[in-house]
């Protein structure tokens, strides 16, 4: 196991929440479609390189930036910070940390200003500001509300090979738990982590990485996310439906994860629950559980534990990916996941009972 | 194939709609448990051997009984007919038609009256009855209300090696044709008919029987189907659900299918539409449409094609299972279904495009 | 009171259901905004005079026309018969009836082929036909689906001044009553017909008539009945929304009625209940249940008691309107409604105790 | 306009969020009835005098105490702080301000530890608390989860004469406005202020007082609240529904105002919007926008604007109420409330279009 990230003696930047994602994007213009005529986000500014995507209730300039590129890959997870010094705290404690940092005044995006981005010790590329650009909130156009309306970026995933090593680090810069995977080895598999008062502002999945694993967006009610599923199914690209709908164990929230044209996954994410107290309980699930992943049983696609986007470092290149050394939640589970048990001391139920998985 | 089941020269019985189901159970106890306990079916009336089990929204005594026995099995499929004539309509059909027929002036079940059931020439066990002990229709109890309420039966589902032959013979009877699954080679994999206005009443599913393949009954909203697994995912019987929840690509209907303890199947089934003009147009699916079964593509789960209740003779004893010779419509799609082509002329579609297909 | 409508000799057509309402609009360019941008129907035609729409389950050629016209009024009230021969059938029974009829044979719209057209014994402009274009079932088309969107016609309802000899007349023609509400005088204030499975193809409102009280479009869940409110509140036409939105005591449904431009009155519905059944129990409410109109007590506005759409002759001309001599329910209720006893037996309750009530 | 309430020179407590209150009610049976048989309350702990009560995803030992007590009224509206010091905090702060303060380390209701209750500048009784007993939270619990089931305490409402004045003193405890209704003359109705990141966690409306106008609870969607209505309407206690339901203008929530047995108003509530953002925008409201407390129209009842709870003194003597001297909101929008512009630059509007108005 790598050595733990150090932590700095220099206070961690005060971090509101996840505020937008940076991609890119090979085809501007399908992607376009994607986000845009299926998803029904809303464009707050576009020229021929970029396009700047908001939800519904977000008065901030934009919660996604899709950037054309030449290699599909998240170019920054954007945090809003409290302050403006808090943008200062954050480039000191990264200079401390001993990453690479970029500051930019003017901001690295549009509606956005004073920035700094940072490589991560875990390698990812994360962006601290406070200064942006208010928008209309369109929480009350319900002239413009689609009936599979997204209404507020919810939270990132990222794919890091320790997750103990990123939790610490992350817990260090202010992040609360509110759940994880574990098993009785004391192998962690997952965590999430929160600064605003939800199940999460990001998660990490034990994997190969640094890499992306999705960015997720919440809807009001679950028929939201039906709506979703129905559309994608009369485009004919239901094949983009990569797992779910289901309702989550971590979390409790009923969610879907869809492909976007570069296989940038998306989560739809709708009702997890406060976790705004100091003492908010936090909740350990073992890998063994069947229900962790999907409340209902139903299994996790091999896909979705293996694929995920790379993150590109501060001059646009893709970060190597490092290989995780701990044991895999797909390989624990494999045979498993989908039929095995959900009832402790059921003998029958430990060789799995779906029918399906007997064939 | 089988010779055509002849078209009588006497009139059919005017079928009104599918009406209540008798299964066998095993262990009455335990059923009761699933039934009145999970799904929430109302008591209509009960004693040591049977239970008499109504949705909300029901005026007649029962849409299912459970009746302990030996052996887990189906033993009527009720139809309520127009008037009591029709009974004897109905008497005299399947008597032409060579079939065994038992009438009962006092009824087969309780709450019920005069009725015959009969050993169909699919091998299934029909009853028609008119007469029905009414009861109170609690649809505005929302004192009794739960959050998974099942508001109506909605149709059954039959298990029938050869899908033409009793399409043809269930026509003959009255039931008209909504929809049905093909392929180009002119094979009928199922047919979904009906006497209600709704998608069905009963539907035929290609495959050795004559078996029970499933009951369905209808919730208000999508929302309901989802409180039933989540719930079901509370008791840590999650392992019963065996496929969905989804959008039915037939019938366009929001489903779930669940497993009784003797693994009797059971639908939850909502939204429809209506079929009741006499032009009512019929829709052919493609076997190899890949959103024929789900709307969003998700696979068909082997068991669900493969496993089903037996029906019961007259004598109470298991109709012997004739296997199918028509190809199976998981055999024409397995390795495809749920990863082949969603739309025509996709070439890298048709070999399977779904990640998790691949691993 | 007037005589009652004498009994045919001749059978009565046999009719499918409620299948379009051709209503005169004022401004046909102001209600295209309503009908198409608000609520979404889908225009399957139109031209500079008419605009043909349908729901989007729909697969006849329209559920409404909005024709251009110097009155706001409504043309026809339109049934679908059985056979092309029920169209003679009905030409023949209102013949007999004495009234004055009108046969095209290719039909009084687009898209509708041999009609008839009769002024029936209450007024009203009744069509009977068989022979429609048939066009796009648009039940998949979630690509189209918004988020209030109205997917059936549901029903009308009528004006008339003496329900018991509507109700008898709708009777004699083969309609069936599923609920009413009365007095203990014997007075009848409203009465709901059916032909279709659900609880109305029509009903008749006590009242200065013959008028039209409204059309119903039906949506597929309560949701996006809401949505409808909260998009005319975005749009800053609350003011068009003149009751509820509510569940209705008779028919157990959820409801909303707003106004279009020309003030005719739109009803949005849904989940009422199966009513195919030949012994459907009937509901009898007491007018004096303070729950029939409001199953939460919400008092109905008086112009939804008072103001209705005039209906045309075969030549265009608005109907007398003759004065109701029985009771108004308005009348009975008013100083109540909304105030009055929901519990029997409870005096308080008699005096009205809603607070808002004695301000 | 009374001398505003001066500024603290120590530090405001740090209050998390609101988090239970503690009402006195005249018959504890018929209470208990209304609130776990009725909506579903969880019974966390209960004896002759009292019952603690929960909602489903609360981890607190309570959100609501029921007492038993010969005068309706309520005792509390405590507010948990972020760590034991903070109730020192709020002790020396309300010590500071001049306020009666009473400090019990063994907690004035069952399961919460070390509290300080102050008779706050305005009248009302606050308490502070960290130490709080942990139970069961039951999200995943939905075996119990009801078709109306509350899941969280969302917020407190109280009656305070000058708005402006109550809102400085809970700017200096911390809050922040997130919504206001004003008028052009500058008058103050009422202000939404929050800590946790929902829109409140208390709002101030003008009138006399101190009064408590209502605490609510959330739901997880907008049909569990119909489902409320549907219940109420099945026991015949549709009476008890005051208001609504509806959507309102401020805070864009759906909402059911209901009256329990002793007059205590209940809001049940969802889906308002995050407010996190230290500059998350204020919304103001003008007071003769007829969409500001129903985005739909709906006329406000005046029992909403004059009906409100006593509050007691730290000897549970009711406070005595002061008349609010600014215009009221019922007196500037009466005639107009549900009937005046929606659209500015309307004349006809401004006379009121809803046809009910006239009559």
């Amino acid at each position: 196991m790598t050595d733990f990230v150090p932590t700095p003696t220099l206070p961690a930047p005060d971090i509101v929440r996840c505020a937008y994602m940076e991609i890119v994007v090979t085809d501007l213009a399908r992607s376009r479609q994607f986000y845009v005529d299926v998803l029904g986000l809303h464009v707050t500014e576009e020229d021929e390189n970029a396009i700047y995507l908001r939800s519904l209730e977000e008065f901030i300039h934009h919660n996604l930036v899709l950037r054309q590129g030449p290699v599909a890959a998240v170019a920054a997870f954007a945090y809003r910070v409290k302050s403006p010094a808090e943008v200062d705290a954050a480039e000191a404690y990264y200079q401390e940390l001993g990453c690479r940092t970029e500051r930019r005044r003017n901001g690295f995006t549009k509606g956005v200003g004073d920035s700094v981005r940072v490589e991560d010790p875990l390698g990812f590329p994360y962006e601290f500001f406070y200064d942006v650009q208010h928008v209309e909130r369109l929480t009350q156009r319900y002239d413009l509300y689609s009936a599979g309306e997204l209404v507020r970026l919810d939270h990132f995933n990222q794919v890091t090979p320790d997750v103990p090593r990123g939790r610490a680090y992350l817990e260090d810069l202010g992040f609360r738990v509110s759940e994880d995977i574990k098993d009785s080895d004391g192998v962690t598999y997952a965590a999430w982590m929160h600064r605003k008062q939800t199940v999460h502002d990001t998660a990490l999945t034990g994997g190969d990485g640094p890499r992306m694993h999705h960015v997720a967006f919440a809807t009001h009610e679950k028929h939201n996310i039906i709506q979703i599923c129905d559309k994608m199914g009369a485009l004919r690209i239901s094949d983009r439906i990569e797992r779910g709908p289901g309702r989550h164990g971590v979390s409790n929230a009923f969610y879907l994860y869809i492909l976007d044209p570069d296989d940038h996954r998306i989560e739809i994410y709708t009702q997890d629950y406060y976790t705004g107290d100091p003492d908010n309980p936090t909740v350990t699930w073992d890998v063994h559980d069947n229900q962790r992943r999907d409340w209902w049983g139903n299994a996790v696609v091999p896909s979705w534990y293996t694929e995920a986007s790379l993150v590109l470092d501060l001059d646009g290149n893709p970060q190597p990916v490092i290989a995780r050394e701990d044991k895999s939640e797909m390989a624990v589970t494999v045979g498993a996941d989908g039929f095995s048990y959900t009832r402790k001391d059921d003998d029958t139920a430990a060789e799995g009972f779906k029918l399906g998985a007997q064939l």
